[in-house]
Formats: C-alpha cells, structure tokens, sequence
C-alpha cells in the first residue's frame, strides 16, 4: 500500500469513528444519546489509537497535517511528500465525515429540534466562548502537547504496540484537560475536512457552517506543531 | 482443545459476559442498572478481549461467523472448517445466553414493568429505527470496520497480548462510535443465538423476539466482512 | 520477602484499594459520592491488577483463597502451602479493612443518615435479591468465570506485565456482566475479612454484619474455583 | 537534555494536564463541565503517565518531591541531586498551573457565580473534612501507597512501557479508592506550586489561597513516602 492511501485509509477510519462519536451522543434516538464527555473522549482517543497501530509501519500514521508539516520542518519527514499527504489526510477527512452522515442517516430527520450549531459540532469544533486570540492560544497549545508528547513517546523505549497505546492515551488526556475550551480539533483534517462535508451535505436542518471561525483549527495547530517540534529538536 | 471447542467455549464466555452487562444495566434490583452506555461498551469490549487471548492461539478466536467466513472468502481460512466453527460459535452464543438468564434468575420476575422490548436488548439488538434499508447499512459498515481493522491489527507488529488489547480496543470504538444505530451486532452469533434463546426460554413478561428484524444482523455483517476481507486483500 | 508475606501485603492493597472506592462513592462528604458503577469496578479492577504486578513474581499473587484452593485442586499448587497462604490472605483482607475505616475517618460520623445495610456494602457484599440458592449459583458462576479465565490468560504467551492487564480486564468484565446480582465477591478474603472487620470496628450507626448470608461469598467461590480449575485441566 | 530540564518540563506537562481536566470540569462554559469524578481520575492518570513515558529514560520521571526524597532516603537516588530536582518539579508545577490560567482564560471571567474554593481547588487540593490530624494521616496513606506501588512496579519484569502504563494505574487506583478524603495530593508539586499560582494569578472572583492547610499535602506526602520506601527496602 502507498503511502497515500494508507493516510487516506487511515484518516477516513479515525474521521469515522471519531465523529461518529459525536453522531452517537447528540442525534434523537441514536442509543449513546447524551453519553457524555468521557463516552466522547474515549471514542475520539481510539478512534486515532486503533488505525494508528494499523497504518503506523506504512506512513507513520500521522493522519493530520500540523503532525506531518512539523516532523518536516524538523527534518524528520522530507518536504516533498508533505502535500501527499496533506491532499490523503484532508481527504480522507472528507469521507470519514460522509461515511457518519450515511451511517446515522435516519437520525437526522428525527434531530430537527437539535440547534444548528449543535449539529454543526457532529463534524467540527466550536469554540466555548468565542474568542478567536484566546481560542488560537488553546489550539495552539493543545496541539503544542499533541505533537511534543507525540515525539516524546516515539523517542521512548517501548515494546511492540505499547507506544500506540500511549498514542491514544495522549489524545485522551489532551481531550479531558484542554479540551473545553475549543473541543481541541489539534488537526486541520478533523475539523476543516469535516466543515466542508457538513456545508455540501443535504443535512436536515443545518445551518451555516461557521467558516468565520473554520481557519483557527487549522492555522492555530499548524503553528502549534512547528513550535512543539521545534522545541523538541533543541532540547532533546 | 479441539479449534472447534475453543470457539465454542470461548463465544459462550463472551455472550455469558456481554450480555451479562445488558442485563447488569437494564433489570431492576440489579446493582448496576442504568449505569450507562460508557459502562456497557466497556464491558461488552473485555466480554470480546478476555477470551480472544485465552483462545487466541488455539482456534484463531473468531467467536463470530461473519469474522470466519471473511477470512475463509480471502484464503486466510479453510472453507472446510467453516462450518464446524459457525455451529461451535452459533452454540456457543446460545449457551451463553441461557447462562445470562440463570445468573440473574430472580431479577426477570423483578421486572415485569420492562417493556418487553427493552427486555429483548438484553439478548440480542433491536433498531434505534427502524428501516431495514439504513440498518442493513449500518450493520454493513460497523462490520466492515470490524473485519478490515481486526486484519489490520493482526498484520502490525505487535508485542504478545498486544494486540489483543486492541482487539478490545476495536468492539469498543466500534460501540462508541458506530453503535447509535443498531446497537453494531456486528456478529450473527452474538445476535441470532441469544434470539434463539430468548425465544425457548421462559423468561418473566417477554413478548415477541422480532424476527422481521433477526435476519439484518446475520446477512449483513456477512455481507459487510466479506467486503472488509476482499479490501483488505487487494489493498495490503 | 516470603510467599506469605507477600500475599498478606497484596491483599491488604486489595482491600484497602478496594474497599477504599465503595467508602469513596458511599460515605458522605467523600469527594466522589455517588460516581457511578463504572468508577466502582474500574477501582476494584485495578485494585487487584497492580498489587498482582508487583507481587506476582513472588507469591503468583493469588490474593484470593478461592484461588489458591482451586490451583491446589488440580496440582497447580502445593496443598502444604495451602493453610499459610489462606491465613495471610484473610489476615490481609482484614488489615486492609481496617485501613479504609481509618482513612475515611472523619466520615463515619458524617454518614448517619446512610443506612446500616449500605454502610456494610462498603466492607463485604450483600445480594441484590436475597435468595440464597440463587445467589450461590451466582456467586459460583461469577467465580467460576474469574479462575478459568485467570488459568486462560496464565497459559496464553503474553509479554511481561501485558498478562496482568488482562487480569485487570478479568475483574472489571466480571463485575460489568456479572456483579448485578450478589456484588461479585468471588474471593472469601474479599468479603469475609472486611465482614469481620466491619463487626469488630466502632463504625458510627452501622448494625448487624448479616451472618446469615456470609457463607456464600464463601462457600460458593470455592466450590465455583474448584470446577472451573478441574474443566480447565480437563480441556486444556 | 539535563536531568534537571527533565523533570521541569515532565511537571509542568503533568500540572498542564491534571489542573487542567480540574478547570474542564469546573468552570462554566467549559465543555465538560460536571463530567464527574472517573473523568477526573482517568485526566490524572494519564497527566502523570504520558511525561512518565516521555521522561523515564531521561531523569527517571519522579514528578514529585516526596518520590524523590523517599528514593534518596533508600540510597536509590543520590541526596546531592535532591536539591537541583525539587526546584525543578516546584518549578514545573507553577508554570502548569499558569498554563492552565491562560488555556481556560475566558472562562475565569464567565465563572464568577462559582465559590472561590471551588475555583481554589481547580488549582490544589482541599480537604472533604477539615480536620487535620485526619487530613495529614489520608495523605500520608495515599502517599505510602503512592511509593510503595511505584517501587514495586519498579522492581516487577514488565516489557517496555507497560511498566508505565501501571505507573498510571496506580494514579488512577488512588484516584478512586483513597481520593475522597483529601484529594489525594500525594506531592507537593501537585499542591504547593499551583497553589502559589493561585495566590499570584489575577483569578476573577478568587478568595484566599487556604495557607492554614497548604503544609499537609507537603509535609504528609514526604512522611508518607520515606516511610513507604523504609518499608519496601526492608522487606524486599
């Protein structure tokens, strides 16, 4: 398998199953409805764990570009492959989103007394309170941790699959103590991959996508990334 | 231990557990009741885990005829043991099912004010809604997920026991993020036998055991592996 | 460190881990009152699993006299051993015991208001539904579940540390699918220790420590350890 | 990377994330505000255990002034670095809790109807029960445990990084079983530093920084911990 593909695989997987989550506690009717934050973070941490271990010996498993510009601009991954990427992840967002709204699809004509923005939140973040600076400082320092915690357990002595396990625990662990101010996307390819789906699907009683705010997760966690990798080139 | 033994032991142990914790939430007097959703996906998740590395190295532990048949449509599997492995892994669940209802024999005469459907989610799954058309796909998907990412785990390098660990990892992404829609049987011994069983069995206030819906959570997941397993050939 | 040391330390750690989350989500003015049924058995799933890391390799920290007698039951383990390591087991129940009364000190006297049979729940179990022939069936089913499993994962190849996991798994599965009914007591150094203890200690308005049904959580894992241990030599 | 820069960076990465799941579940507005107390515990955990992973291999991952004491106290860590890491973990603590400050800065403001020792004990511990005798003993507990199991998992044969995975059991396990009384501090890192935070940090609608109990969960830790490591040192 190419590359490529294996991020495309990959990220549509994490997408899926991730936002499916988010489908799962807040449509009408669905069974986890209302399940609540830890439900949610559990989902989200190995919805990244589990196609992480899979795709992790064919590209790296990086599923999000802020991860693959940062390991470039450190030199741990050659630029040229950077856009390869980046179309594979953004991409496979895309589908991931679609699969969730096909997956859940009788529950969206059943959740017309759910807000709009609560129905936008399925697919991508929203900010708790909406402050771009502040919400491009938690982004930036949610994504921060993600991508220095990422090579600190890479760089770790670890057997077979343990540091995959400790992969999930990151984003478990970021989820429960940043994760209530932006909902930490940490990911262009989780949030904007997911807007443009919700703005091009025929989703009942949707409303606009919010692309006022749409840029923060993606500059904010591309910025964060850069800083984190470079802080851990120097001092490791 | 025969191959044919462990599957059935071990798929009698996964359902006797699995279902065990439907019980465990949902009859009165019991000491977890409404404990939650969270509460039942992990259990049903270790219900999977637990016996899949006992079994592991003897029988493979499919547990599941959609897993068996999928691997068998690929070659990973003789069809001449097919169905030696369905019958062990269809008993199996059925005994698994009766041993639920001997273990909290006195709490089903607690709980005539049930609805009895609610009653029949404790032995196999029902619809959040119901459209056969959507459920089937929903059942295809989930056990799409299931095959391609149980493979995917097998093919990654992993320390022993790891991997079942993400075994675990996988019943339980797939229940939190796919599990809204038809409570992801994903496996036709999970969902017929226990259906089986509620139907023989004398169980206080129970009505109907929904055969119009039984045959969505046998063909599908089928359906939905065999596809998992052809992509997973072509594509790894 | 001796064998018996060894089991009296890990299962006064039990005890005190264990019993130390029922006073947590029982006692008044505790801070995780009332944290739910998933917080109580993913404690007593720990309790177990890390004192059985560190004492493991030098008991085979059984911790349990169920256990203990099971393995002597089918050769495992020597029967001259016996003797030695129940006493240290139910010695360390009961210090383990004591610790938790003395760690929630102050908030004995805050729970008045508690009930004397819930005040006892957080020492020993007590049946859902009082009905003895049922609860030992329970009982010996619950137990019988945990020394199979435990010989499963014992025979299974895992790397170092990954097989007491499972044992963690073990406990928290067991009490998801199968503590709705009489708590899972599963071990007479779990349940009669911490009952003596409760009738030893001055505990602000607790009552009688229900005698009459102490010999389940006794009797019925014995007799359950025994013929999981005797089908397990059998088919293996 | 020096030792020293090891523990800073593993400390304040630990208070980042443990204060931080604190302010998540606290402050209005924020996402997973009133997520409960397993949120808060499996937050804990994995603040501690994924720097743990991280910083192993490099300072040794003490985090915590009362573990270093006590290994020094043992002869397992040498008295001349004692210094040099205690100002670094202190250190760390207040630059997490600062973190913390300006990830959640909209939220303060948004949170002026919360009690100031609700907003307090976002930052460090408070006792359920003011009582200081008892409060002082509860630490020294959960700290005696804190060593004692850390030193054993230390000691057990774990392949690479599940050892760690049981350092954050361990958390998580006193988390749920001991944490009710104080909020098992177990550090003085954990408390003091932040606590110090709290009184420097223009905090919207904060109170007094508690002094009277702020020596508890520095003195009781220590004590706790050397007696844990006398004990273990004796008896293995």
């Amino acid at each position: 398998m190419s590359h490529y593909l294996a991020e495309f695989i990959g990220t549509a997987i994490l997408i899926f199953l991730g936002d499916g989550v988010c489908a799962n506690i807040t449509l009408n009717k669905s069974k986890s409805q209302n399940a609540g934050s830890l439900f949610c973070m559990i989902g989200w941490s190995l919805a990244v764990g589990v196609p992480a271990l899979i795709f992790g010996g064919i590209s790296g498993a990086h599923f999000n570009p802020a991860l693959t510009i940062a390991f470039a601009a450190i030199g741990k991954f050659p630029w040229a492959e950077v856009p390869g990427y980046v179309v594979s992840q953004m991409l496979g967002g895309f589908i991931g989103a679609v699969l969730v709204w096909i997956h859940y699809l009788p529950h969206w004509a059943e959740s017309k007394d759910i807000p709009s923005e609560v129905i936008l939140s399925i697919f991508c973040t929203t900010p708790a309170i909406r402050n771009y600076t502040m919400n491009f400082i938690s982004e930036f320092m949610a994504t921060f941790i993600l991508v220095f915690t990422i090579l600190g357990v890479g760089a770790a002595k670890t057997a077979d699959g343990v540091g995959t396990v400790f992969v999930a625990f990151i984003i478990l662990v970021i989820g429960t103590g940043l994760g209530g101010t932006t909902g930490f996307a940490i990911n262009p390819a989780r949030d904007l991959s997911p807007r443009i789906a919700h703005a091009l699907l025929p989703i009942n009683g949707k409303n606009g996508s919010d692309w006022a705010y749409s840029w923060i997760p993606v500059i904010a966690p591309v910025c964060g990334g850069i800083a984190a990798a470079g802080m851990f080139a120097v001092i490791f």
